[in-house]
């Protein structure tokens, strides 16, 4: 078994001999630096291969300080506010913004680029009416008394993201030698030339370095702090801050028709992930996604010019580098690198096409907020590790790594053990795999939300795997399917009305009502709710979770009710006698252990007629439930919050959707008797793995081609075995 | 202390000798039958006064019978059905009804009566694309694929709901002289004539009658029957069942316009009073109830005439009589009787304008449902009792009576005792009250929603009090305020934009997002917004509960969420950070023992800006919040069921939202000092009732005109004291 590769290490200077033993000990062949560390001099002696970040967008702090024209900008919303009874309303546009973040940029055609709206009647107001001071203090002159206004405004980006955040984290204020990076714009005049220009020098003077860890590009998802220095809002997916007098005025060059700020203030919501997209934000993507795609590629050429290897960091300033988004295999990136701290994170990374490897950076960081004493950085590594595992067997990220300050792990031996386990447990995967994926069922499933393709993996997700409100209900979904033997295809709206159901077997629509994952005014498109009718009549199967395929129309709330057999009462119809047809001990449910977690659920859901079998039922409400419809199945689940039992209950609905419930009861399909553990089967070597998912001794039997295993598992243990 | 009177007896026929026993027990100086009951001959010697039930629309049923083309009609929806891949769609539009009570009604022209609508596209089909049988099946030629479609269709309603519900209930079938009773429709040809020579005749005929009890007049509110014989869909409020072309066509002539199926079917929710109703809807109703309220002045007088009484039980075909509807007070009803199981039901009734004197009639119904080895009879009416009491001592009704079967409860021994303490200390809150109501606070309250005056003490009802499923949360409003010492008034949103916000200090909007309660659309309105802001800004108090003001629209969901500070997450903006500002020990919540139960709560409601004060705070949501808002105060609320604690939460927050919190605590308001007891102030006699609502005894402190009393209070006990 090999004890060394696939691991890469970070660094930092002034602890050698310290680095060269903990190199040793997880077997690590890569080093890296981290944001704000330097590499050591020994690091190339250390390992085969050294990797260094590198920022295009806020590497150079003189250059940027020398071109405060070239800040990146941002469109902002400022404060709903009111208009008084009589009078002008004065509205202070970053009244609650970090002005160490950002300022706003007055020094524009403010008619043209920012915009006031009467929110109460959606009117824009005409800019007569309203002026601004040069520190956006601005006055709306007799508005309407008692309506609401905003004021959607273009500010400047003073502080990279996630340098603001690194800095103020790490208490580097108390480091002064360090600055507050700023950004600047690739699309503003001369940095591009800048940038090319400055990797060419900076490869030269680092000859050391075998893969530039490219963190990222050039415009950062949007991060926003409060006046108080704290986050205000964040999406990891969100385009906002990329944009520009000039990226826009090239938009309406090319695309023909022109933006104005609402296209980006959405309401104040700022079209983020959970927001149905408009077709104007969808432009936008995909006007940048091409634009960043095409200079991206001038950075990795000159890489590769200088014969180096290009690394992405799948994060940070990644904004039109999206791996499954139709430009990215143009860019010729060898290789991926991304937080992993779940099974779906994993995937997130693992399975991104075009590249030569991915590398997953582990949890927890080696940073203070988990590294002292009231933390558990052994607990937090076993945690991601257990989730990350069972989607690493099915779909292998290449190389693992971890980040931040090796001498904070370092006083930490107990962990430094653990985590060298990890790293050899994470070779023998690969190594006793035989460089195959294990076989998946013959099942096709495809999840449909208004993201699609572009957003693999990514559905529900608010970056790494942090626990989120109104969202783990459906995180589950994924987290489950990350190491589930299926094939998954990730659709839009537009693909399944193009027929992409034609290679699909079970659809999984998913989320909550109005939000792009459940898909909201979608839904009221006949030919969208047709094609799935004609898939589950002719034998698919639909499964939604939540308020699947949901819009208040001509008298249903869920438009597919007729095929699910129920629908979210919504006090509208609590005039309707209901008698739910409750079906004991189904096999939908066969593995849960007491009641169906369904998190936060879809709410108070009804079922419309008695042929609907409902499999779980709790407080007057579906929770689980099976209809017949034509040669097909639709399946509701309330909700799929991420668990052992939830996990089983997906697998087990996706047979059901697909008609092949009974191979799970015949030994046809491969499935363990414990939830806790799961099977996966390489038909090339005719071998099975076999996980315990779970911190308990497990035995469980294994069941697959006809043949039954008792298989006796460590806590966290798994078990290769020749049948 | 007077021993009789107040009290009406149900009887029954050949139980004389207990009967009067029982009389004598309650002090009943009335007795009545009941549905499906004979007044004994000794009736007359028994009180002071008989009443008898008279069934205008279906208490002759040899007429109904020779008259078949006067059965009452009524709108119904047939099931959604989903057309095929190709091919006809065939739908029976009885599917799931009861057949014994409609027939669908084809014998008129079908094309202008009835109605099949395409529910994926809301397009009606035309006429010449479907036909039916004479029995309801239809065919629809060449249906859009996979859309869902239904028909409305006219039907005649063969049964009357009420009898049909006391012959299922009470197993009538056993009886086989019993007929199922047809209803007759008074718009119909000769029936008007024929009910008023009836009605003459049936007052000859009974001379022993004081009273007659009018059960009710014409139009049944909706019930309807499922195919198994169990209740498929209710709405006490519903005009459903008042249809027919004779009616449609006057409407046409008066109003100017026509209605067709869709106005009734409303996509299949009838128009159940949790519907925003349209505006065809709201004609519809005004113009029947004219025409009722016409046609029953004209049996009150003749009843008038014959020297008797004239008293309406509110219920059974009460459509178009509805007491606090603009033209009751012109029937010149004496009195109306109607069931009370709670203390706003029993406001319901003892706040009806303009009769001479109201009754209710308690519960539990002297009916085998209840009387038997299971039930608990004496539980069920100190329940109804001990809610009912505390909302007569702020609004007495001026007669109590029960219902059903007088043998069943005599087997009861217990209970009859217990009515019968119930009766002597109903008569005892009107003496010692002295005919006068107690003192309410100066604080005016108000409760807008579509329905305004028309449904007082209604919002939120189901009939009866019986817990229902996503309206208890919001019931408890009304359940607390009809034991609160504060004028209450009803306001429709057209009120409100007419300046009815002007003698109120206290709004109160409630309910669940988009029904009839808490408003939905008409919150899209500048005028009604502007109207709540400018009263709130001015000083006034709002108190939003559950999804106030509540329609998605211009980046907020709740309109109000500046009045309020807060606004109810739809996973639009979990991207943005709430950092709530959490109040310990807020007077708002002084008297909550433990958390704030909110029933099934407004969802994840989240503040907006740090002023806001969150004073109940669970599972990350925003539960109880006070807000200031210019010179007044907006406090939100996540729901509120009835208890003792929430009733008291209600007492508290409109003070505070009245800007007189401090009141409640300096002496200046009355209040108890334990939740479980309440205390009411009658200023003429200068004397107090401390009423103790629990099952435990009780001490209590009470104060008020800046005094404090100590009370001890046995088990639903209550104490007079002139103070």
């Amino acid at each position: 078994m090999a004890t060394t590769g696939r691991v890469t290490l970070p660094l930092q200077v002034g602890i050698d001999a310290e680095l060269t033993e903990l190199a040793r000990k997880l077997g690590a062949d890569a080093v890296r630096n981290s944001d704000g560390t330097e590499l050591p001099e020994m690091a190339k002696e250390l390992v085969d291969k050294v990797y260094s970040t590198y920022f295009p967008a806020r590497g150079d702090q003189e250059f940027a300080l020398a071109h405060p024209e070239t800040l990146v900008n941002q469109y902002l919303c400022s404060p709903r506010s009111t208009a008084p009874a009589e009078g002008d309303l004065v509205i202070d546009v970053m009244e609650g913004y970090f002005r160490d973040q950002f300022a706003p940029f007055t020094d524009c055609d403010v008619a043209r680029w920012w915009q006031v709206i009467d929110r109460t009647t959606d009117e824009v107001v005409d800019p007569e009416k309203w002026s601004t001071t040069p520190e956006g203090v601005v006055t709306i002159k007799d508005p309407q008394p008692f309506h609401v206004y905003t004021v959607g405004f273009l500010a400047n980006q003073l502080w990279d993201s996630t340098q603001m955040y690194n800095y103020i984290t790490n208490d580097w204020h108390l480091e002064p030698w360090r600055v507050k990076e700023r950004p600047y714009d690739v699309r503003k005049n001369g940095v591009w030339e800048y940038a090319q220009g400055a990797l060419k020098s900076w490869l030269e003077e680092h000859p050391e370095v075998d893969v530039v860890r490219f963190t990222t590009f050039f415009y950062h998802f949007t991060l926003v702090f409060n006046d108080l220095g704290k986050e205000k809002y964040v999406d990891w997916f969100g385009y906002s801050a990329s944009v520009s007098i000039e990226a826009m005025e090239a938009f309406e060059q090319e695309m023909g028709y022109a933006l104005v700020a609402e296209d980006f203030i959405d309401e104040g919501f700022y079209n983020n992930a959970f927001r149905s997209p408009t077709p104007q934000y969808l432009d936008w993507i995909d006007f940048q996604a091409r634009f960043v795609a095409e200079k991206t590629k001038g950075l990795v050429d000159i890489a590769h010019e200088a014969g180096r290897e290009a690394m992405m960091f799948l994060g940070d300033n990644w904004m039109g580098t999206e791996p499954y988004g139709p430009y990215f295999e143009e860019i010729g990136m060898d290789a991926v690198v991304g937080s992993v701290g779940s099974g779906a994170t994993c995937r997130m990374i693992s399975d991104i096409p075009g590249v030569k490897y991915t590398e997953g950076r582990f949890l927890p960081y080696f940073f203070p907020d988990v590294f002292n004493d009231d933390g558990d950085p052994i607990g937090e590594a076993n945690e991601s590790w257990l989730q990350a595992r069972r989607a690493i067997v099915r779909f292998p990220l290449d190389r693992m790594g971890y980040g931040g300050y090796p001498a904070l792990a370092l006083k930490y031996p107990a962990f430094v053990e653990r985590i060298a386990e990890i790293c050899d447990e994470f070779r023998s995967i690969h190594e006793q795999g035989g460089g195959q994926h294990p076989e998946n069922s013959p099942i096709r499933v495809a999840i449909v939300n208004a993201w699609g393709k572009l957003r693999t993996w990514q559905t529900f997700m608010v970056a790494h795997a942090l626990w989120y409100k109104q969202i783990y209900t459906y995180l589950g979904i994924i987290e489950s399917l990350s190491g589930l033997p299926f094939e998954i295809q990730w659709l839009s709206f537009d693909d399944v009305r193009a027929g992409a159901l034609e290679n699909v077997d079970v659809l999984i629509n998913a989320g909550v009502a109005g939000t792009a994952f459940s898909g909201g005014a979608e839904w009221l498109d006949p030919e969208l709710t047709s094609a799935v009718r004609a898939f589950v009549a002719n034998g698919g199967g639909f499964i939604g979770v939540g308020e699947p395929a949901a819009v208040e129309h001509g008298g249903a709330f869920i438009q597919l009710s007729d095929v699910l057999g129920v629908d979210r009462e919504r006090s509208q119809s609590l005039s309707h006698d209901r008698y739910p047809t409750i079906v004991e001990g189904h096999p939908l449910v066969a593995d849960l252990s007491g009641s169906f977690d369904v998190g936060e659920s879809g709410g108070d859901v009804v079922t419309l007629h008695p042929d609907v079998k409902v499999v779980a039922f709790e407080k007057g409400s579906v929770r689980a439930s099976i209809n017949e419809y034509g040669k097909g199945v639709g399946i509701y689940l309330g909700g799929l919050p991420y668990s052992f039992e939830n996990a089983r209950l997906l697998h087990r609905a996706i047979y059901l959707a697909a008609g092949r419930g009974e191979e799970l009861e015949n030994g046809a399909a491969w499935i363990t008797s414990d939830v806790r553990t799961e099977v996966a089967y390489y038909p090339n070597t005719n071998r099975i793995m076999v996980l315990n998912n779970s911190k308990e001794a497990v035995t469980t039997t294994v069941r697959g081609i006809g043949r039954t295993w008792e298989v006796d598992l460590l806590p966290m243990g798994y078990k290769w075995m020749d049948i």
